[in-house]
């Protein structure tokens, strides 16, 4: 079958790819759509330099061999991260965190190809009426939806994405839909246009100039700054526009690291959230209601994954 | 009077203080206990580099004069910050971080005088059977019940309490007062003694030898840790026990800065929560119940401070 590799350097097309085999309690999954997350480039710069295998983890595709047999022929989305089933994160809802866990596109082969074998249990039924081009973005609309899995938004208080893209976009219509007091700040005025009609937008130049942060009044700050630039800088930035007791939320995933004083924390009673993959069956909820919308995706044949990875586009994938 | 004022360098003990004159709303209290925290020594070290006054600010008086006449020949405790009652911290219950705040003993005058006058709405009424030899400890208790206002803590899981010293004294006992499985780890065996009757105690050298963290098991690894060493080193082992999805309490006010590698933040869905100042009146309440207790604190005169600031005891402090 066709496949996209990752050779622990660069990502590798094969047409010779062998059929996974399903072990016991795996399902067989036909790809029909997959598409590129930054945590996809991050692994190109070394984010995973253990890894060897297919690489990708968001998808939508069809159940072709389950050991639940009302599961065949479903179109289906999945989660990535399939843990040991005994140690204690396993016991406590926490398998993504299972030390011992397999992660599809990262740890275990994923997406990028014809099919995929995955836990049956990590599978997620797409409702009737999501189109499978929206579906594809349940597994990061999961990750934005982690952040209210985990903190309580206020609606009456007011919040902050730091970032213009992708993560930002989608971090940005969940906290909009507690009706709270919503500003993204970015860099991009073309990209911020995207916000407009859920939330104010703002430059960051009108919060830092070079390495300069603006002091900002007490009520032009933000008790929630939700970082997604991926950026060290967005979690200064974080800093500088929290109020005291405030809460920053980390979401993004460094290749690298970004190193933070940490004397004002206790100080200023910072509360700092670190926040990764979230729950599947809010995100189908609302991508099914149409409570959020995400531009179409750009997709591309397999072989073409250097266009597709190098595209500008909101979000690029393959279709299969 | 007699008071011991910060110079700007270092503590200078004084007889001809002013007596300190009461602004609208204030009261007078005449100091009967005042003892030394770790935040005056850190003042001593340059915390405070701007301010010029009176040192201290925990202590337990009888008021003298007052705009609310039935306080007058009560015996009581005070609140640090005083804001100016119209910022948004002010309006939304977080004086304590109003940027124009004033606070005794750092920003004003404070408590290590005969005298002291402070703001009404910051004074707390000892209850009866409360000795002031005990109710001294009410503002560094608060601050440890700061703890359990900011985060839940399920009393089925475990915690650490990272330090020996009087802040995770007080920390642990509240901590304990949960009933979660709890694991004190220090450096110094025979302070770790106190702690024994409501905690597992731990070595420090069980978890790191040099700079080399032991690696643990997910199952050793603690739910919530706190830190409370006032070091940067804190922070790394706090980082090394925590479980992912675990949380990071920071109570230390450092006057040097403590730098982290924030990368694991979001991967290991880790919160942090800093911790300052916190509420009075639960401190009283099981300070009189006796649901904490404390070692008596040892009395010096204020002549004595250089006696008292090097003090080798649990809580060294004045009598007036």
């Amino acid at each position: 079958m066709k496949a996209l590799y990752f050779d622990g350097e660069k990502a590798v097309y094969r047409e010779d790819a062998l059929m996974p085999l399903c072990e016991e309690g795996q399902s067989l999954i036909k790809i029909l759509l997959a598409d590129i997350c930054s945590t996809d480039r991050e692994i190109l710069k070394g984010y995973r330099p253990d890894f060897r295998g297919i690489m990708g983890h968001e998808f939508v595709g069809q159940v072709v061999e389950s050991p639940e047999p009302e599961l065949v022929g479903k179109i289906v989305v999945g989660e990535l991260n399939q843990g040991c089933g005994k140690c204690i994160y396993c016991r406590t809802g926490r398998e993504k965190h299972c030390l011992n866990r397999r992660v599809i596109g990262m740890s275990k082969d994923g997406c990028f190809a014809e099919y995929m074998a995955l836990a049956t249990h990590l599978i997620h039924v797409v409702p009737d009426g999501l189109s499978p081009e929206q579906a594809i973005f349940t597994e990061p609309l999961a990750a934005a939806l982690e952040i209210t899995k985990q903190v309580h938004i206020d609606p009456a208080l007011n919040a902050a994405v730091i970032g213009d893209g992708r993560l930002a976009f989608m971090i940005a219509q969940v906290l909009a839909l507690t009706g709270i007091d919503l500003t993204v700040i970015g860099k991009h005025p073309e990209k911020l246009r995207m916000f407009e009609p859920f939330a104010k937008t703002a430059l960051l130049s009108d919060y830092r100039e070079g390495d300069v942060y603006r002091p900002l009044t007490a009520d032009e700050c933000f008790e929630y700054a939700a970082e997604a630039t991926g950026q060290e800088s967005g979690i200064h930035l974080a800093l500088n526009i929290v109020r005291k007791m405030g809460t920053i939320i980390l979401k993004s995933t460094y290749a690298g690291s970004a190193h933070l004083d940490m004397s004002l924390i206790p100080v200023n009673e910072i509360t700092i959230v670190g926040s990764r993959c979230g729950p599947f069956e809010p995100a189908l909820k609302l991508l099914k209601e149409r409570k959020v919308r995400f531009p179409d995706v750009e997709l591309y044949d397999l072989k073409d994954f250097e266009k597709a990875f190098s595209s500008g586009a909101f979000k690029a994938g393959f279709r299969f």
